[in-house]
């Protein structure tokens, strides 16, 4: 099984937390690879850097196609994801959606704790796409300007697990969701010194993405997901192009 | 990885379906044992029936506590989830809830097709408690009482399979979940002939439940999800009673 | 008229406290009889207790069928209530869901002070199957482990009845439920000293009882909560089996 | 127990039927007394129409003021519900919320059948400032112009039935609420025809306000209904101005 | 375009406020005629002082019939609005509606600041029955009483602006809407030295209106806001009678 | 005042739809500049082909910065909308996004008609994106293939009447959003033949956009519409990444 996982941001430092934990979670037999967005921001905290991220995930989605039996779409907020399901004929997920319904399995009520406060606004429009917002505890956030998007996790240690009792103690959470993909494995390291399961984003996708291609529930031909009917277009990327025409021709 | 199967019905042929869709599920090295509950009736279909379903249930997994890694509570419905996964210490899943959250992943919304016009009721409740009823497209059944609980795909094939058609065309669902164990494995005979995913819920909560397993998030000793307190009780089975007064002791 | 009030949990203490709350609240003529569960726990906090205490209860209303002309299920939280519904053929009624109508009718938001934090999250989703959790201003509950469920009115008065003011003054409820049977006639004591109007689960129940026994609205023969349909069904008590498989037949 | 009940239309017809089933929904000792609207309309349909019965409604319970143990207003729809029980100092109740709360304890879901189509606009917006517009499967109505508000029960007697069968058969509701005063009775007369229980405006505003009056919860003193703050007024009728100026002082 | 201002209280003072503040936004070539209510109170702050309101505003607009081509309900809250709509067969607007339409555009989550603590639960129901109350972050209100309703901003607005920044820093507002017709022109004045974009209402409703003026979109004929059937009434001013009888007369 | 229109399209012809209505909308005074998508697809109909239309036209909006005073992003589905809103300087406004405000305005639950059945998930998602969903009637949609994006309107001019008239009558809709940029203008044409009020994407977003230029209501320096804060980018265009980098500087 081959699962190629996109950073929708240009920061090779995230892609190597991301690689490394998404390794640790991966089964025995899977293949990982990792591909860094050609452009885009060193780190998504709007709408519109997820704007930008969504298609710079849908270029590699593209180029990359053939390669891979899934795909992860490895940012927090799941930038480009509804529309790349449809485009792309194997199972895709993002970090948000795989931890939002990990996290509906072992608790009624969940909290994200984040790198930004900026970065709330997205996340809880993320979640209300899921329609899961009412299960929603809280979203809290660390609320400095990040030294390094590379080294969050060590530079603000403390103050993350300070976080994550909070949304439990005042918050009510059943469960911790800890987002972004530059805090990837974190909740490995610190769940045993938390009082409720903690998810992470990318071992959440690649479990999830595991599951689906062994379900293989195959791909739409009728409905909302089913490939965007062939059509005009112009000034596309050459692989995103022949992927658009290809459509139900095949 | 030991998962234990609890078919909440009284029924040993629809244990016997479950079964094998959950051995055909499995990854390599997952044993699967099955428990058909001691006492009930021979399908759920109601709320009520469903309060019986989720105390059997819940004796069968504390009776067979320290054997198993996992538990899935085999009935579309999931009688009882949420209070036996309070009182067990691994994770436990439903076939509704690993319908819901792998359909979720699939699409946006979700139809349910199901064995009997009265189990719509019980069936969109549970979806309600998830807060997901707002990406369910619609129930539909089978409207004519039932020859055999243990048949149900043979005798209706043709019926069931119209039905799924009818949620994508003219309901509008990006998904097809096809519920109650009685129909467990139907989705995998009939996949490539629908023209959306299809998903069932045996093989959903396997596939969910090693998931869990594997991400091993840990059991809550805080919040809503923790063990119930200790307290005075009275009339219980002997190992339900162990189980509950064994609590946070541990 | 004859009201049989079940206690879903297994304190006599608690029953006691009921009875007494349920006589001064019935009207000349109405007989009521508690009934004690026969197993189970001291008091019902969380979804496990609840799932005991609602077949504690249904095992009860079978064995009282043809002594009463209504049921109250005495556990705020309503265990059971629904499936309860769907077995008897006369009006049943639960303390959280009488509670929330009577509350309904005397403003548009409300709170719930209740006897321990563990209690909220059971509470707030009884609350949710009513449809009516965007009509709830908070819950508020005592923080400290009880001494005596017997006594805790007693035991916690100063506390209580400043929680029943934070509703007011912080929280914006325009009425009180004072939840729990073990607080049961609580509200009638302190209502003239609390600025808004106060509702008591037990009174409630027993007024909305005696109503709709008076109004004979009918017993479903269609729909959800008609009684389930007969099918084969093992080892349950007696008197539940002959209830099951009367029926349509009757 | 004195009960105001108040018609806010000016159809006397309409009254006298209203009264005629608020008598018979009544204990013994309860003492109903009918006042019909001084201005207004024959019968209200609309959100204009029921800005026009509210304030009529308004002026007449600060008329009859010190008359009365409760109110009833006594059209569905409940013109002025909120305002009213923000100024008199006794519990009032409207027919459309006390169905919504009679039927709530009667089933999860409900239908409403009405005399004509486009008073369903107006009925759908009550039910949702209850907050309870998920719990509605339907409203169904009469499609054709009225002959004579007096007498809409005989001359569609058939076709309302009808209705009455169709939302449960295709809508699903677990209740029928009839809707309108001027079907006061008809549920009475058919409720043994039908297979779902039956709900009737003007017997369930008579008996849940009987309920409320014995509960006596007591008035608010803060909060959003206690009464309007004193201040400036001109133009309003002798008997509502002294009502509003009397406020927290008394 | 000739627009008529209706301020649904009393207070000569206010409707000079929202003159001078409508003058300000108003194009070039609109007039603009403001008219106080003949009866009713100083400022509206609840539920029965909008009934009050409500009922003088639709006597105001049919008095006033012919003279103008649109509306504005110059009070926050709305009174009678979705009524007068029905009735009058140019645009209705009122300051809540358009000040949330309009902050709809700038931002997705927006919060109100009031004159009074009271006052808030009307506003919360306002901003319901618009259905856009989850996109509310809050409302702050002043808690003093008021000296004199005409210089409101005058008189507190060190407190007025601080409210403005808290439900930005606190409440994460996109937007502030400043409520209530006595506050109007004071975004106009603060909104330099605020964070996020300021709505006021009575320069919303002139722009929204003078917007659908041009846009022209026709009157109803059908639908819940066509006009109401003509039907026997009573007791009613000569002019709304008039109006009432011409309906599809006309 | 110069507003920018931006075609997320590369279809010139519909271009020149929409250029015809903006300018037939616009006030005296304001100049109207259209500029087509440079790369994308003809039009748009899914949740992927809006993910490009959202990358192009936020290229556009930056590569022409500077020479307007505010937005509009021309095609129903409101591609990009609220990220650019976070990018730009001045109002940012959207087909759907000011249909929807213009309809909340005319009546309280409006219908959308469209050019296909595909279309229509976009469209729903993007409703629930502005929490308006509960108030959407239903979206009815042509449903055979287009012979030519540039002329929908002549081609199925009668097949969309019909279904104005069926959202009407048979969904209970209040007003009509005729949607989509290729049926641009026919509202104008058709609205004297429809019962109910009819709203066209172009002019509302026209009319919109320029009441919030002359509101002036200014632009977030704080909160989640704020410029993204300034940090690392690679691969952008020249234009963007100007913009982008001068986020608070200026």
């Amino acid at each position: 099984m081959k699962i190629l996982v996109i950073n929708p941001n240009i920061s090779e430092s995230v892609s190597t937390l991301i690689q490394a934990e998404a390794q640790r979670s991966a089964s025995t037999g899977t293949e990982i690879a990792i591909a860094t967005a050609p452009f885009g921001v060193a780190y998504i905290e709007t709408r519109f850097e997820a704007l930008v991220g969504a298609y710079a995930s849908a270029c590699v989605a593209a180029e990359r196609h053939g390669t891979y039996d899934g795909v992860v779409i490895a940012a927090f907020g799941d930038p480009g994801l509804q529309g790349i399901k449809e485009l792309i004929d194997v199972p895709v997920v993002g970090l948000t959606e795989s931890s939002l319904v990990t996290a509906a399995m072992l608790g009624q009520r969940f909290s994200i704790v984040a790198i930004s406060s900026r970065i709330k606004a997205w996340y809880r429009e993320t979640v209300e796409r899921s329609h899961l917002a009412s299960r929603l505890a809280s979203i809290r956030a660390l609320d400095e300007p990040l030294r390094d998007i590379g080294s969050v996790q060590q530079d603000y240690a403390g103050r993350l697990k300070a976080l994550c009792n909070e949304v439990v103690e005042v918050d009510g959470a059943d469960v911790i969701i800890i987002a972004g993909a530059p805090l990837a494995g974190l909740a490995r390291e610190i769940r045993n010194e938390l009082p409720v399961p903690v998810v992470d984003g990318v071992s959440s996708a690649i479990t999830q993405l595991e599951g689906l291609i062994r379900l293989s529930p195959g791909k739409a031909t009728q409905g909302s997901f089913a490939q965007p009917p062939v059509k005009p277009n112009r000034g596309l990327p050459e692989s995103l192009e022949r992927l658009m025409c290809r459509s139900q021709a095949e």
